[in-house]
């Protein structure tokens, strides 16, 4: 099979240490290694999300981990806040239709960035819930959700506020508690560069307080119990937890470093994008975003005029590298273009060499 | 870390094809290549669960699959049937309570073969649906579920019959259609000899025409959308379903030997513990069962008098082999032993000169 380079916003590629884990034998799950392995990682966890609650890995895309957090915050008929402005935002609005949650969408032009009081002034007394996508993946906009949240709870302490930060964490800095946070999901397979197949659900203390019983498979106050001990209630992809805990070892003592290096990575594409014109998907009242705003998981432009997506991505793939188009109203408009996986300098310079390169193919001199 | 050999019934000892294939690059999971594993890996397990209908798979243990089933398959309110003998019996009971499904357990000892013309009896007009589980895992039983179905249908043909084929799948014959199945549900870590990450969800033509979407995560109805252009509805566990297509490759060609092979394993060691005395665990009113109802999934004997578990999987452990104990109302009274995963026919031997050292320190001469 011919071999590409994953430029995609995930999967990635993968960290060495979880490709070396990952080729090892089975371990059993109800073992003592195993469960050391189970709250290593949930620690290890614990301290990437910044809260003084807990971490529960679920076996399931961050899909199953946000509707695992939906079911067991909520109640059907709970009235929930929910600002769509990409496929992921949109994506908590159905899971929380879906659990019968009333909810209330702010619908923006996706790729706009959340504006903190515009979102506070839909906050009423009856506002149970407010869903948040800290990094929206499909448009490469990183939201404000620090200022959201201090909006939306200045009007009613009450809420629960939720946040998807599959692809803020280890990319961008995160810390639920600070936050204002009482939950966040993300998944294996973006920052901490292994393969699909993990979800993790953070809770705060008054979301821990707040759980209920929810469902059977996706039933976060079994998990709970469960994992307190080190094992999952079912059987859990335990060799993606022994792959964590290689991967959270060496990126958790360096998280600082890590993080400006993967901002400054993104930065490289956006100036060179724009070097040839190239318009940046992230907006703010319709106007390209300032930088802080822009997602260090993925630079996204819209395409030149004139060129198409396929062309675009099929000069890419000549050089060997994959990227990713765009999704709903974007798709056929957009591209994206992320470092979000395990890149050596020289992998990233040669990276960078061919988007140059098809920039100047389709675009130049 | 210490390596110990598994001899429990699931996770297993990998299969050599799906430990390359997992050690490789990351495969983005929209992708043709990706496209083309997915649907061969649908179609092989297609051919291996014997159905003219549709296998999804779902990023999920085996529980989660279940979950799936019952929800896409049965409303709340519905009446079921569900004999309870074992753990993963008793796990039926308790998904399709969850879901608001009216539950009639017939209680049975755990070990005990169930008896068709006895769940048939309790078999009505309002009989929706019926929960059987083929290979109990947690007592070595193999149930006569064609009998028991076929039995079933005779009362009331409008039932849909579901059963977990989860350690049965590639150990002992499985022919969902033949057998009466309307649906089955199984997962990677058992008998296809991979880690654990992948349910495998199979749908007859009856199930097909029933489904209903139901949540968002466990939604078979969304998925089988998808998976018919062999893409999962959320991001999947891609690098299983490669492994799953490698180790599919070279079982589906030697299926019927295969099968032969794992039951010849399992027999020996019954041959063996039942020469020191050990009394098997599967039981047909109250007696060791005929050896055509032990699963060829794992061996299980009860204790010898005055051995604690601890002292037998003790022995095991300094031999370099994990088996297993017994779980709820069994634990502590039995142990399971099990050729379920990847052996070559020098390791099967080595396994049972340890079992047979470990049966000789404890009982003999």
């Amino acid at each position: 099979m011919r071999r590409e380079v994953l430029l995609t916003p995930g999967p990635v590629e993968l960290h060495p240490r979880a490709r070396l884990s990952l080729s090892g034998p089975q371990l059993h799950h109800r073992t003592e290694p195993a469960r050391e392995a189970f709250l290593a990682v949930r620690e290890g966890l614990r301290s990437a999300f910044g809260t003084a609650g807990e971490v529960l890995l679920l076996t399931a895309s961050g899909t199953g981990g946000m509707e695992a957090a939906v079911r067991g915050l909520f109640s059907p008929g709970d009235r929930v806040l929910v600002p769509v402005s990409g496929k992921f935002s949109e994506r908590w609005a159905e899971i929380a239709e879906a659990a019968g949650l009333l909810v209330d969408r702010i619908e923006l032009p996706w790729g706009e960035v959340l504006d903190p009081e515009a979102v506070a002034a839909r906050v009423g007394d009856g506002t149970r819930g407010l869903f948040l996508t800290h990094s929206e993946t499909s448009t490469g906009v990183l939201n404000p959700v620090a200022e959201t949240v201090r909006a939306a709870k200045a009007k009613n302490p009450d809420l629960f506020a939720v946040a998807d930060v599959v692809t803020s964490l280890f990319l961008a800095p995160v810390a639920m508690d600070a936050m204002g946070l009482d939950a966040a999901v993300a998944g294996s397979q973006k920052g901490l560069m292994l393969p699909p197949g993990l979800a993790f659900v953070a809770l705060g203390e008054r979301a821990l307080s707040a759980l209920r019983p929810a469902g059977y498979y996706l039933n976060l106050a079994r998990e709970l119990e469960s994992q307190q001990k080190g094992e999952g209630a079912y059987t859990p992809a335990i060799n993606l937890v022994l792959a964590a805990r290689e991967v959270l070892a060496v990126l958790l003592p360096v998280l600082d470093e890590h993080l400006a290096e993967k901002r400054g990575q993104n930065e490289r594409l956006y100036a060179l994008g724009e070097r040839y014109g190239l318009r940046p998907v992230p907006a703010q009242g319709g106007s390209p975003a300032p930088p802080e705003f822009r997602s260090p998981a993925t630079a996204a432009f819209y395409l030149p005029e004139g060129v198409a997506y396929r062309d675009l991505a099929g000069a890419f793939l000549r050089r060997g590298y994959r990227i990713a188009g765009g999704q709903g109203p974007l798709k056929g408009r957009i591209f994206r273009i992320s470092f979000m996986g395990y890149f050596a300098p020289e992998e990233v310079e040669r990276a960078i060499s061919a988007f140059a390169a098809v920039l100047e193919e389709l675009l130049g001199p």
